[in-house]
């Protein structure tokens, strides 16, 4: 690759162990503003201006050359099931249930834990390649998962996904699941790592579990991470069983609060909208997984910015979209929204940049998101070189509508470098190690690869 | 960038500049097998085996090592305005009426050849760099394209776009304008660019001119390109003025045949997709565009299939899009069929990628869009390195719903090499000039960049 912004050395491997006090120089900032950037070895952002470099260069460690990028807030990613990048392209277009119950059930049931800590960090590389520095995750073997991350240096909220259909016995082993990773999580002492209670949905752990969850949640101080709305069938069952809708029921089973994450929404009512902005939950939106799986209607993003409910960005898992793209994701939640509710005006560059990046920080419950003194340094610097953000009429519009993931040249989460110039340090052996691990669970199940 | 499968040297300027027998070795296709592919001086591909190699490497002029790569066909955009790449990010998020008159006609009153020139570099460098080998242009001042097209070594059909809103003086102003393309498209003698005749649309153009289009094109034996029901407005209008539909109309002026190429066809009837099919006319699906513009509705892909008609893909212009990535397209194609009508198994993925390939050629009027003896070497080699692209389950399916234009590292356009490792040669030199060239613009209207 051509080095077009004066980076002088991919190699210095150097960069990227530890946390340094950092000035990054001559940066072009969403606004045009042209400034410099000084965030210290905590990894926060002391500075932000015209004369930091100036002023604060003999405090900083190192420098990176930011000419000729744009820097842009690191991408959160809010709901996803990480280790499910190994079942990539592995069944697509099909019925759902056929695809579930022919497909990918038979093959998450040989998973190990070694599979999903593969799994998880061929995600993390490709959520740092794609300028991502923090997920929500849902899924199984999450100590496993939680081991990934760390070595990643990403965020991560982690939560083991809870399907009962009313069996308690199956509700206590998912309970000690749930148990062991937020023990395993707090033993790693990351500032980046928490964990979160994962009921998967109102239509796969009925009332009563949702309530002991809710509790759970409460008492550890964690966030609960659930599937809502997504399917109509949801919706009509739950009214039929329950005589409300799977939003209502969560409410009445004290799963709504400010720590509340609930994924699609699609077929979220008025009503549904104005209780979640009452509890001040969060939903995340996933538009490629909801368009894939033809669920038939899009998220109700206008109802629910007026209700004043915070709506954030998720990728879904990569059996259902296929990858972990958040700058591809931005561009199809606004054009969806545009599409499906007819309203060339809806969700503009803006505010979908914000649902990437501030919204997400705020539903996962940290501060960041934001480019500004007192903030965790999580930044990307986006080069301005491809032609895809050519010309810079509007840098916001660039980056939502036109720039992918591989425009992204430098990913810093917490002010730890994690890629320049698109060098990621351990990416050659984690490529091999998932494509091998992937190999390993299609011969387990005794598919020929 | 980190050099994963073996390429020698991307400094190497010579490997661009001319046509040279080439052998291509132990590149996957995408049934998974390992072959080599060597191709002659005349940009046509003479064998594709696994055996290719051995047989053949004496007669190649040069050897590029394709492990660890997937060769897929050079993409086909037959829907776009090249040169509205100078706008990208100018204006979104408008009502359409809004964003014509105030934004779009205003900036475009100001446009100069060399406006167009550059601009129509900017588009073929983006589109070398995802990928795409050959586009299907409508705009003006089509001999700066048609310059700029050569230069650039793609594929490309140019049309002056004709509005004449049954202004006689216009239409001859148009015509003359069109009829001077075709003449220097032809003084060129480039095996790469035809032309074509461009009348805008049925609401644009009417009747009486849209007849002389159509035997202009007749006489001339070249492509007619038009959009068609984009809108829903469009169709209720015409069924008012003439009593049937935009398709019925178009028909009616002799306009459809199967050298007919129509963008969009969101609000197609059953009975106008028949009738297409009966004329082997083809369509050009734009889904981003038709999103992002809220057309209210996906072109119906299933009827469409079920007449024959050939569907092929565009992005449209910049202006609507924003950017030419035709892999993002192809995504945005098979979610955005599934989510609008419903149906979780509509345009898998192999369909989607034959539609951006073997469809688009067919479309545009030449042998290619496959990887197979006779056919023209337009070649992509696609990284295997990235981690969209693992695991390896399917490589088709990684292409439709994974990958980014970024994954593509050769682009081969009838047996020229046009980037390799991701360089081109003029890259820097017209990034620079479409800079400029956009300052320009924006000045020469009074606006402040």
């Amino acid at each position: 690759m051509i080095q077009p912004h004066g980076i002088s050395s991919i190699q210095d491997k150097e960069l990227f162990l530890k946390n340094r006090s950092t000035l990054i120089t001559d940066v072009l900032l969403p606004n045009k503003k042209q400034v410099d950037i000084w965030y210290d070895d905590t990894g926060i952002i002391r500075a932000v201006g015209p004369e930091v470099a100036k002023e604060h260069r003999s405090e900083a460690d190192i420098t990176l050359d930011g000419s000729g990028t744009l820097a842009i807030p690191g991408l959160v990613n809010t709901h996803t099931h990480g280790a499910m990048t190994l079942l990539r392209g592995y069944a697509d277009d099909m019925h759902l249930q056929q695809w579930l119950s022919e497909k990918i059930w038979p093959l998450e049931a040989h998973l190990t834990g070694d599979h999903v800590y593969w799994g998880t960090k061929l995600a993390c590389l490709e959520m740092i390649k794609s300028g991502t520095v923090a997920f929500n995750d849902m899924y199984f073997f999450m100590k496993d998962a939680a081991r990934a991350v760390d070595e990643s240096k990403i965020r991560a909220v982690l939560s083991h996904g809870i399907i009962t259909f009313g069996n308690e016995e199956k509700f206590e082993t998912e309970l000690k699941a749930t148990d062991d990773v937020v023990h395993y999580v707090r033993s790693l002492h990351s500032p980046l790592i928490t964990s979160a209670i994962g009921p998967h949905a109102p239509y796969t752990v009925p009332p009563d579990h949702l309530s002991i969850c809710a509790e759970y949640g409460h008492k550890e101080k964690i966030l609960l991470h659930t599937h809502l709305a997504e399917t109509k069938q949801e919706v009509d069952d739950c009214q039929k069983t329950y005589g409300m809708t799977p939003t209502a029921l969560l409410d009445k089973a004290g799963c709504l609060s400010d720590r509340t994450v609930a994924a699609h929404g699609c077929w979220l009512s008025e009503d549904d909208c104005r209780l979640l902005g009452e509890r001040g939950s969060h939903i995340a939106h996933n538009p490629v997984s909801n368009m894939k799986l033809a669920t038939g209607r899009a998220m109700p993003y206008h109802w629910l910015s007026d209700k004043g409910v915070n709506v954030s960005l998720g990728t879904d898992g990569c059996s259902s979209n296929n990858n972990l793209d958040m700058l591809e994701e931005m561009k199809i939640a606004a054009i969806c929204q545009k599409f499906f509710w007819n309203l060339d005006t809806l969700l503009p560059a803006a505010e979908v940049l914000s649902m990437a990046t501030s919204c997400g920080a705020k539903a996962l419950g940290y501060a960041g998101g934001e480019i500004k003194e007192g903030m965790p340094a999580d930044i990307l610097l986006v080069s301005l070189h491809c032609p895809s953000m050519i010309p810079l009429h509007n840098p916001v519009s660039n980056i939502a509508y036109s720039a992918d993931g591989g425009a992204v040249d430098t990913t810093i989460c917490n002010g730890r470098i994690l890629m320049r110039n698109r060098y990621v340090p351990d990416e050659n052996e984690i490529i091999k190690g998932a494509s091998s691990s992937a190999d390993d669970l299609l011969n387990r199940a005794g598919i020929m690869a």
